[in-house]
């Protein structure tokens, strides 16, 4: 079956039909007026929902909440989200605070409280100001455009926006798939959160959407490094509304591959905007780990590389020092053969079997200050691979993180 | 029995009675001719030896050979260092180059070549210079004054020597144990590598020396943190001669638990210096977790939070965010519940039960901008306690590792 993916010019969450998104300033960040801080995303309908969340042992009350409404229902038709408050170390109040967030949002939009996720980035430790909340709910306003205002609300340290939709097409079906996503910038007083909100107007089969989601993610999002903190309110969500009038979506559908295919594309192209985006980032680091004996190793290697302050120092200096690459790969845990292992920058191989070889280094330092580098392991040891993004550690990282607040 | 355990003005390694020192200028590292970058390490008399080396799974060739020769004899009576070129992923040349430097060295002291040790620090990926280290080797002049030497010819980035000695009197008994060491201040081209050798003319039983320089270096060398790199090249070796006379020590005699606790004060003593020395550092970071479930569980989190970037730059400036440690000790894997958890900055409790507590921010900054930070986190569900050291990390540590080689 041929299946055509494209992007959608200036796409996002709202991309989808059935979608309609807003945001508002509700004074939840310390800034500026024009900074928006509160958004909704709702769908006309309610839409099979698969959620992701942080491994962190702290989770962050709106990341309890919404486990505990997914778990049970499997559902849900909008989304709050607010930046500025993590709503995480805030206790029962908290608790409190994300609850009668929903419930506020959920009298607004005319729909359960049980249909109603959200989301929180920003400082730990401090509780959600909920009057501002309220307040802010009602003045937000749904579009069908209104997905890049929405983008925008869930920044905080981020540069750019991220966002992205994609069409696919079959003989016969088409239907679209949208995201955004903030992080993982990390100024104070904000934590390294990742937020993803994904959108799709498919109908799909619910354990298929968990499932397909989780592998993107594994794929994605997990592999991406920006300085290897994990936020206490990491949360993915997926939202599917069947709008699309397609035949269910399940594992052994013929739209299956497709839809895996473009809920790929779209989680990697935002998991690479965060990486090319990490806090004083100047280059994406692209890690390619081939050879290795399984899955879990050659993502170790690829994940141990992406994170070494090392490596990411030495991209950042352009300096072709592939030792600190092979002692990276070393020390994963991973299995490797010092013997059989190839390193290279770029298409230039430094390192053949274990043993250096001579390089012209003006040319592997040239290839270090593109604005892609990628650096490739061959371990020639097994069948499998995998590629990981990360960025290069410049002294601006450590100005950003280490701003007085007092 | 009372234990007496004083620190020796200006002792190290060559204290102990019966071990000479020596080093000089080969030219392996590429430095002013008054740099030293070869150095031996001798005992009168062959002494029970006891080595922990590398995790890394690539393994430079003298971490190879040392372990080789360890495992046949046990014994050891002399080390060769050299800095300036680590051996690491040099193959079969390489360890034909580590195995002709012990060779070499047996030959000038007079001694069997599995009594001679070999460890390196420097490049990756480069060919140790034999002919250098020939010439270098017959300049060395041994002397029992000479420690002080070893311990700057050893030196890669480190800012200042790291060495110690301490006697240890009990009624009837006095020995001494000595100590040196270099790292983790990496600094291209070198890699992490932290060297430690340990002396002492106690008589001390086999299997007794290599337990308890096990349970040392866990609680002091595997603690440290600069950053999370481990290097192809880590060596600890402990040398017994036991010309103190004393009666052998092994686990059941009157005398395990002072030297015990001896070998821990010097092991501690060294590490932390390293950790104070990491590269672009002003600050000891020393992070406390007590009442963890167990042992291991307190270690994970204290090396998560030791080696957090986040929590690095926010001491760095002074910055008491305290939800980064917890971040970190969230994300480490270990037990824990936020609900009965609290932070200390110093003595300043910042987190109760999992909640914020008001501060004086400006106290808790000056707390963090003092030379020896602490940093604690109680868990409230368990017995087991663990410490850990780190640094800050600066803007200069990336200027360091990021400098050009081409």
């Amino acid at each position: 079956m041929s299946v055509m993916i494209d992007i959608i010019p200036d796409g996002g969450v709202t991309s989808p039909l059935g979608f309609s998104a807003g945001a508002t300033y509700a004074g939840i960040k310390k800034q500026s007026r024009d900074a928006l801080d509160l958004s909704i995303l709702f769908s006309e309908i309610p839409c099979v929902t698969a959620g992701a969340f942080t491994t962190n042992k702290i989770k962050a009350a709106p990341v309890i909440l919404d486990k505990q409404k997914l778990d049970k229902t499997g559902h849900a038709q909008a989304v709050v989200i607010n930046s500025g408050c993590a709503n995480a170390c805030t206790g029962e109040l908290g608790m409190t605070a994300a609850t009668a967030t929903a419930d506020l949002a959920a009298k607004l939009l005319g729909v359960a409280s049980d249909m109603v996720m959200v989301a929180s980035t920003g400082v730990i430790g401090v509780q959600l100001p909920l009057d501002k909340v309220q307040t802010g709910l009602a003045n937000i306003h749904l579009s069908s455009q209104g997905g890049s205002d929405l983008t925008r609300a869930i920044m905080t340290t981020d540069t750019r926006p991220k966002k992205i939709a994609v069409t696919v097409k079959t003989s016969g079906t088409i239907f679209t798939i949208g995201g955004t996503c903030k992080g993982a910038g990390m100024i104070h007083p904000d934590m390294a959160t990742m937020l993803c909100f994904l959108t799709t107007d498919a109908l799909v089969e619910c354990d298929f959407l968990k499932a397909t989601l989780d592998d993107a993610i594994a794929a994605s999002f997990n592999m991406i490094s920006v300085d290897g903190d994990t936020s206490t309110n990491d949360t993915v969500l997926l939202m599917a509304n069947g709008l699309a009038g397609n035949e269910a979506i399940s594992s052994g559908s013929h739209l299956a591959a497709a839809f895996k295919q473009a809920l790929n594309k779209v989680c990697l192209f935002l998991a690479k905007c965060i990486a090319r985006d990490g806090e004083g980032a100047t280059r994406l680091i692209e890690v390619v780990v081939n050879g290795a004996k399984n899955l879990k190793d050659a993502r170790l290697i690829v994940r141990t590389i992406t994170s070494s302050p090392l490596v990411k120092t030495a991209v950042h200096g352009c300096d072709p020092n592939w030792g600190r690459i092979i002692a990276a790969a070393g020390r994963s845990g991973a299995e490797l053969v010092s013997e059989k292992t190839h390193v290279y920058i770029g298409e230039m191989c430094l390192m053949k079997n274990g043993l250096p070889l001579a390089f012209d280094k003006k040319a592997a330092s040239s290839e270090l200050n593109k604005e892609e580098v990628v650096l490739r392991v061959e371990l020639n040891i097994g069948g499998d691979s995998a590629t990981g993004w990360g960025c290069d550690l410049s002294e601006e990282y450590v100005l950003i993180n280490s701003e007085y607040t007092t």
